[in-house]
């Protein structure tokens, strides 16, 4: 359950009275509650589930380090880390909605689009503008900086799985065809990160994390 | 305390037995460590303390909103941002130092020395020199991107610190000219951040949030 937060920035604190200063402050204490977002990934460690700040940091970290592999060549990697850092806000109002869960996926795209709406529009216009036009570019994969930015999504929630010996996948029952068909944007957004994730699924099968 | 996670990448198992993305995905296993190492700074709903992880996604987006505050004209965002991403990795071996205590700030420097040859000497050697070369940027303030880093660094805690109402002030009995000293680097950094900041410090001493 999340507590109150203290979020009203004084006017009359701000420098210059300004009211775009104001907006960029307020923005900035409101994604704070990202960090309450807990994703059905676990840390490696399993001593607990991760949360969708932490989540965001660590792939655009990986965006980084496996930028050579995104299938298209000259990727703009500040746009593709920039994706990723707002790609979750709308899990503050919307939630996570687990990826093989067909019931809460029902509405998911509504609830999204109505949280973007409201936190990217505490911002100043011209920046609201876009920061909502990088998430509006990440969730209709447009671009290929918008691919890569989901094949590194995907890889760094499928590392988990694997590496916690499916903890995750066996305690939901997931089967190898609906891995492979969610870990799709990676085949698309980073050919050779693929090769390795087809490899570890059927690993994965063999070592009895994730049911045929 | 944290348990043991398993972080071993089998050479089979990685396309075309390539060392290089061996050490790629060892490295992304690696760094999830972070998400343990917890910070002084509390959340500000005041539920818990933030870790390192997500701290880092949160000063990557300040600097994204904040940037037209940056000292420099023509800040790289990209750069700061990479930067920002990765300067609390050291802190998985050398722990978070408060910047208060005297006594933990003596070894700091060879610890988190030590600790960024170990970790970023994870990766392929290009992309080690790289990211250390980043971090050590950043350690040196040596650059406008890397003050400008530095002022989200400071500034993000700051504001927890004010908007939990002096909490972790008040808890260690901090005063007014040890945050105003803290706080240079905003000052450097980002000028207009820091008359805002300037102006919270006294509004926090008149609330009884900090020390005078």
């Amino acid at each position: 359950m999340q507590l109150q937060a203290m979020t009203q920035v004084s006017p009359d604190l701000v420098p210059g009275y300004s009211d775009r200063f104001k907006r960029q402050v307020e923005f900035l204490l409101e994604i704070d509650r990202l960090k309450h977002t807990l994703r059905q990934t676990i840390l490696l460690d399993r001593s607990r589930r991760e949360n969708s700040a932490e989540h965001s940091w660590h792939i655009a970290v990986a965006a980084a380090v496996f930028c050579e592999y995104a299938a298209a060549d000259d990727v703009d990697l500040g746009r593709v880390i920039r994706m990723l850092l707002l790609h979750d806000l709308v899990e503050i109002d919307a939630g996570d909605t687990y990826c093989y869960d067909p019931h809460a996926g029902a509405d998911q795209h509504e609830r999204e689009q109505s949280a973007a709406e409201r936190i990217f529009e505490l911002l100043p216009v011209d920046q609201a503008r876009d920061f909502r036009s990088l998430w509006d570019e990440f969730e209709s994969a447009g671009s290929p900086e918008a691919r890569y930015a989901h094949a590194m999504d995907r890889f760094q929630a499928f590392l988990h799985n694997y590496f916690t010996q499916g903890q995750v996948w066996r305690q939901h029952r997931i089967r190898r065809h609906q891995v492979l068909e969610r870990m799709q944007p990676v085949a698309r957004g980073a050919p050779l990160v693929w090769a390795y994730v087809r490899t570890l699924i059927d690993d994965a099968v063999r070592k009895g994390y994730l049911a045929p």
